[in-house]
């Protein structure tokens, strides 16, 4: 685990996102709410907040850290379902990985509720969106 | 949370694959051992091991259940690195999440351990390849 | 913790229920979906489904044991929420336990979501109702 | 979960109490360490010390803090075990929940241990008692 | 992780112990219930007990298992506490790391309820004193 | 747990470590990298780094709290493997049991990796070696 004893405490924040492709009929079925376990996004946006504070215990060389701040957002987009994450808290570490976490379990439980109505749904990506604070500054994908 | 009581014990297994996107220059780094916060592989790999096992607690609906193998390959393979997670247990349901979540959390410690030099990095995909046993039967990515 | 290892494997099964008394208001609050921090009923469901699964973890005596199901439902009532929980296993030990971790913790968590509108809120009660299996046999509150 | 960056770092306390209901037979089991699993009020009190610790876990909306304080006690009463928990930390959020689910663990493991030599034993009461620190000001129980 | 899936399941059981070396100043402090944080020995039994049921998520190979039984005794010896724990379980592995986590953390904590008055105190051992079960069949300690 | 609201924050630093004891065979093997279970060192050494961040939750009456930095360092020695951990806060009490169990859990993962080729392999220490900060000041083993 790198040491962060001297970094300075500042306010960081960071943004992910994922997005897990599936069928018009799974969408549908996500959509009606008739999905064999229930409420989709509703579930999905309560496990990916609680995944982003297990993120030092899944990420070995993570930081254990408070947290001001999660939110994640699922919702229906053109060919599946769309979610966003974003966390922020006053440290010495940024929290890209609990952003990133937040986003991978909710859509993990949106592949878990679907499953069994479309086994290949896939979750085509997992990525960092935008992150500020700490010495590295910001950064946004897409502006280097 | 589904019943299972009704179902059947079966030996049941599954296969995911995710895929971490990363620069040359990134893999380089990870192959020769230089990314900053260590053996990047290895600690990959360990890490989708340990998540495999927090599945119950992970995927809100998620039965929690025994894991008789839990196995985590990554390697560098064209444009970034190769994970293959595989699962099984003897059981009233099946380990697809068990094998899915040590897929994505191998993919997850990655990404911890090469943003430093790399902040674009993205987890590209994270997909069941192929599952067996259970009333469902088998599956196989492609084979339908 | 009691040795089981001579118990038999049987279909065990346990019933608990917790009721939170309210004001009308905020009872009103959470039927309208008004609670500050969104859809009460929705979340107390899901953190007492995966609190039984941790039920092994909290209870310092209590086995680890798989689950075959677990629900908790959540709904209002004249005074408040009454919520019901029930796990079921085919294992060596009861499943008291899960389901009044259960009921507990979806109980806990309706507090958490409404108490910036009215800090008052109490629990009232948290109790089995029901269990079947096992040496001891059935019993039912109230049936005695 | 609520965004706490903006408020202010106070120091916050609160304190929760529970309530289990048994018979004088069960009372008396306990106050002589007598119950099936042993010393229940010991046991109960560590529970609760832990549950604390894992309030953040539990609770979905709730913030992961630090606690600089975390305390239990669990006596016999009349008609029962009272349970009183007090919490403290110096943050940016309360800590009211930390309270509630310590009293709540140590309730239940209180049955837990009991339940062997009577199952009907009910928590009949988790509530909060005070509050102090936040923008919201102090709050005792019934000085509304 | 091994995979066990063609192993029989036999009942499987296992002994560790640990040894706490202090002081006969501390000891008697022990004794007597005079160390700082309560009852050392009392604690350091649950604390042991609960480590048990975490040892698949502490050790990173270890199957995840239910448990039959698990029990912690540490009792004042010459020299300092004497810890024995042992577990056991019906399944495929054998529960070796059950009883060495439950026996390590029970010492731990008897370290931390008295460092506060001799912070010199050390763990002296930590072995595994038999197994029974599974492929490899019985084994003691010095019996070799 | 003690009330640790008064204390001042100060940087606090603790190193621990653990030794275990192995044939030379068995040494050789782990030098090898012929262990049954793969890569010894570098696997106990992300499951020490991973339990310092659980200590809070293991250990009853140690506080959660943040953590700077962890390392465990573990490397063949005369007559075994030799670990050493250190951590590193800045907060209002010491991280000694942070390190003590990051040696510790490192110590059983050797163990567990290592007991199919030798199950006598026994972990023959875990002390704390040094601490700094907090009001009770430096302290060094053997520097009394």
């Amino acid at each position: 685990m790198v040491d962060v004893s001297a970094k300075e405490v500042t306010r960081r924040r960071a943004v992910a996102r994922a997005f897990v492709r599936m069928s018009a009929a799974t969408a549908a079925a996500v959509a009606a709410g008739d999905a064999p376990k229930g409420d989709v996004l509703g579930v999905a946006r309560i496990a990916g907040i609680q995944a982003a504070k297990q993120t030092g215990a899944l990420i070995p060389l993570c930081h254990p850290l408070g947290l001001d701040h999660v939110d994640v957002r699922a919702e229906l987009a053109d060919g599946g379902v769309a979610i966003e994450a974003e966390a922020s808290v006053e440290g010495r570490t940024g929290v890209e990985m609990e952003a990133m976490v937040a986003a991978s379990v909710a859509a993990l439980t949106i592949y878990d509720m679907v499953k069994g109505i479309e086994r290949g749904v896939a979750i085509e990506s997992v990525e960092l969106v935008a992150k500020s604070g700490g010495r590295s500054g910001d950064w946004q994908r897409g502006a280097q």
